[in-house]
């Protein structure tokens, strides 16, 4: 009988390896990304997992004997010899020098558009996305969701470190958690459900059991409209944090959670961040406003005309933006106590002034990119706020078992993955840092 | 203007820091989960966010007047002194000597069902699931999810460090992964779509992409049996892997991969490994059996005679987990080579005997939890199996981009996670170990 022993030894290097391994026989393995033939010699480009890698092929070095085959987007094990030499401004370049091409699938077809420039040029959004499973072997898109994934590990990574406690609130739900019209209905067996908008619920009932949780996953948004900042599918990051002081404590944990990201991202995706060229911000302390001094300033000194006095349009929010990295060199900014009109039904109101909550918004670099704030934790206070906005508590009846059999003071926030990614790399579009964007136009691929 | 540092300092100490904190005054936040009055002083038991620690309070040595509202499922903060006391046995055991209690918050009600027993005794599995908020506070319950958060963790963990990368499929979807008809449809702004079964078509376009990649995430099937093992969402952790020298490559994985969870729950749960009584496998290497020799094995060894020659049937499943058990002293069982007819589309067949295929499940203790194989990766060795099957693969235009613009030999598995955390506690069934189930009966709380 055959024993799997999990001893899974890798035959290739990486190109960080490459240096270690300098003059030794090695073997990498993925696509042939270019092939540029000169007289007597030439160069195959091979895509790797993570890197573009420069080989080069002559017949007095090599046992493989050229075969027109051999095709950009061929898979390929490449084994050669790694060489070292210098570059014009002294730096060390590391190539293959090709001894032997083994050939391991054939595309069936040239590839429909070109991705092995730097980065897709003049090619249209619509059709990077149409085109996805190929338009993301471009090193510069597929570095995009490498990022992505350093941002959502570093979320996960922090929480976990700090005592939180991963959760999974289900996708299909029997009540919409903000309530509203943008909830998308699902047949289930007969019955009417939906698809969840956040795990806001079900990460306060969780608070009652974990103290602090988390939550990385997608929700659902039926949105109607076409912007270039919403999708109607996306990942949301939540936490939840019980026993807090006030609601400064979250902010803290944001701020804590913020800079162990771009830590993260610094060291563990370097590659990625010197490809796209991002500006990484330096998270030391984050200037938080009253949302009432916001809208002074954005009036007083901005010059600028509020059409909502409850919340900040686009413009206001870049002048936000505008004035902490000016006045408090901050590529981000709090602001807090928005008006109690215009926060979920949960949201705790302010003691000192009713009118006004306990929550913040974190604008980056001028945009929205997290909604939190603390919660109400008494039943009775609960309650109430239901009833004078007109909802029927004993819709809640399960929500609100956290509330009735004790709940400590607590609260939280949620991150757009994909909006951060999107500001993060200073993309326009949040479809650009979305991998299958789904929005009330697009269901494919 | 306020300035938000990150500096988030914890005022609490865990159970786990008493030892270091002997004769010193520390501070806890967490539910009252008991109380005993006794003459002259009183057990409060506190159960904070992973521990349940037992504090005394009597009036010399406290400044708090005892009050009667004090009640279980309060939220308090505890100030003591840490206290080492000889158990019957000689361990040493800490408490708190309680100097101080602050109440945070009172609950409306009292509990509807006792959860301060070690276990949640004589309550039925539907009320245990209709109050899962509160049921989980029992310290059994919400250990059984701490579990559950080690095991993806291990998984997610694992990958990384082995190179692959996390990637995000779309729950909405335009086609679904297997077909049939166990499927979630949905109203998408008047088009029809469907809840993803599986990320089966995004992770094998995106191993062209980054070679190795993984998702754990929620998946939907519409099935209408109402089994102890299946449920209507549940999280699948998926990877796929590229570049792979033959199917065997992915079962070492698994191995490495399921070897790794385990070390993670024996070193960092084990409180929980603990208090669930849970035997942890060791896995050293997992023996490997084809199909038909499985089949045999149960004809003649077990003189059981199987009903389908295309499958096992779950008796067959636990005759080969006590056969892997007594005869090759192991807990898991790959068995390899299932019939091609019960396989899906894209599993390659064996060339050396095309009935069969390069594929495999893992029985866990007599449970499959895993179904995994090579996948074709030639374009026109795909598309003849999908007309073959009666499928149009015009309808798959998006999925077969992979195949069409080159693939490298490639292949994955899924893990139930849910089942899988099921059968490592013995459980007996799924939504014990599932924090909100999902089934035909139940989409509540």
């Amino acid at each position: 009988m055959e024993k799997i022993c999990g001893c899974l030894v890798s035959d290739t290097v990486s190109f960080n390896e490459f240096a270690q391994n300098e003059n030794k026989v090695v073997c990498i393995k993925g696509y042939i990304h270019r092939i540029r033939e000169m007289t007597g010699f030439a160069f195959v480009i091979v895509r790797t997992a993570r890197d573009v890698i420069q080989c080069v092929y002559a017949p007095e070095f090599s046992s493989y004997r050229w075969d027109d085959k051999l095709c950009e987007e061929a898979c390929v094990k490449v084994t050669g010899k790694v060489v070292a030499s210098q570059d014009a401004k002294g730096n060390t370049r590391y190539e293959l020098q090709i001894h032997d091409i083994e050939i391991l699938s054939l595309p069936a077809e040239n590839l429909p558009i070109v991705i092995n420039k730097k980065q897709l040029d003049n090619i249209q959004l619509n059709t990077i996305l149409d085109l996805r499973p190929i338009s993301m072997r471009n090193p510069k898109e597929r570095a995009i969701f490498k990022i992505q994934e350093g941002i959502a590990r570093g979320f996960r990574e922090c929480l976990m470190k700090n005592g939180f406690t991963e959760i999974r609130s289900p996708k299909i739900n029997f009540a919409g958690a903000e309530g509203g019209t943008n909830i998308f209905k699902l047949d289930y067996f007969g019955k009417e459900v939906y698809l969840a908008q956040s795990p806001q619920l079900y990460k306060q009932a969780l608070v009652g059991v974990y103290q602090k949780v988390f939550e990385v996953a997608p929700v659902f948004r039926a949105e109607h409209h076409d912007t270039s900042r919403h999708l109607n599918e996306y990942t949301s990051m939540d936490f939840e944090m019980g026993f807090i002081n006030d609601f400064t404590d979250i902010m803290n944990m944001e701020v804590k959670v913020l800079r162990y990201i771009m830590e993260l991202l610094k060291t563990e995706y370097s590659e990625e961040v010197e490809t796209l060229h991002i500006d990484l911000p330096v998270i030391d302390e984050i200037p938080s406003i009253k949302f009432m001094d916001a809208k002074e300033l954005i009036m007083k000194k901005f010059k600028y005309q509020p059409q909502d006095m409850k919340d900040f349009d686009p413009t206001e929010e870049e002048l936000l933006g505008k004035y902490a990295k000016k006045e408090l060199n901050s590529d981000f900014l709090f602001v807090t106590h928005y008006p109690s009109k215009k926060r979920p039904f949960y949201t705790m109101d302010d003691p000192a002034d009713p009118d006004f909550t306990l929550s913040f918004d974190l604008l980056f670099r001028g945009l929205e990119i997290t909604s939190g704030g603390q919660r109400i934790h008494d039943y009775k206070e609960q309650v109430e706020k239901m009833v004078k906005l007109g909802m029927n508590p004993e819709l809640f009846e399960t929500y609100l078992m956290l509330h009735k059999y004790g709940a400590p003071p607590h609260g939280g926030l949620g991150i757009g993955l994909e909006r951060l990614t999107m500001h993060l790399l200073g993309a326009k579009n949040v479809r650009e840092t979305t991998m299958f964007p789904r929005d009330i136009n697009r269901v494919t691929p």
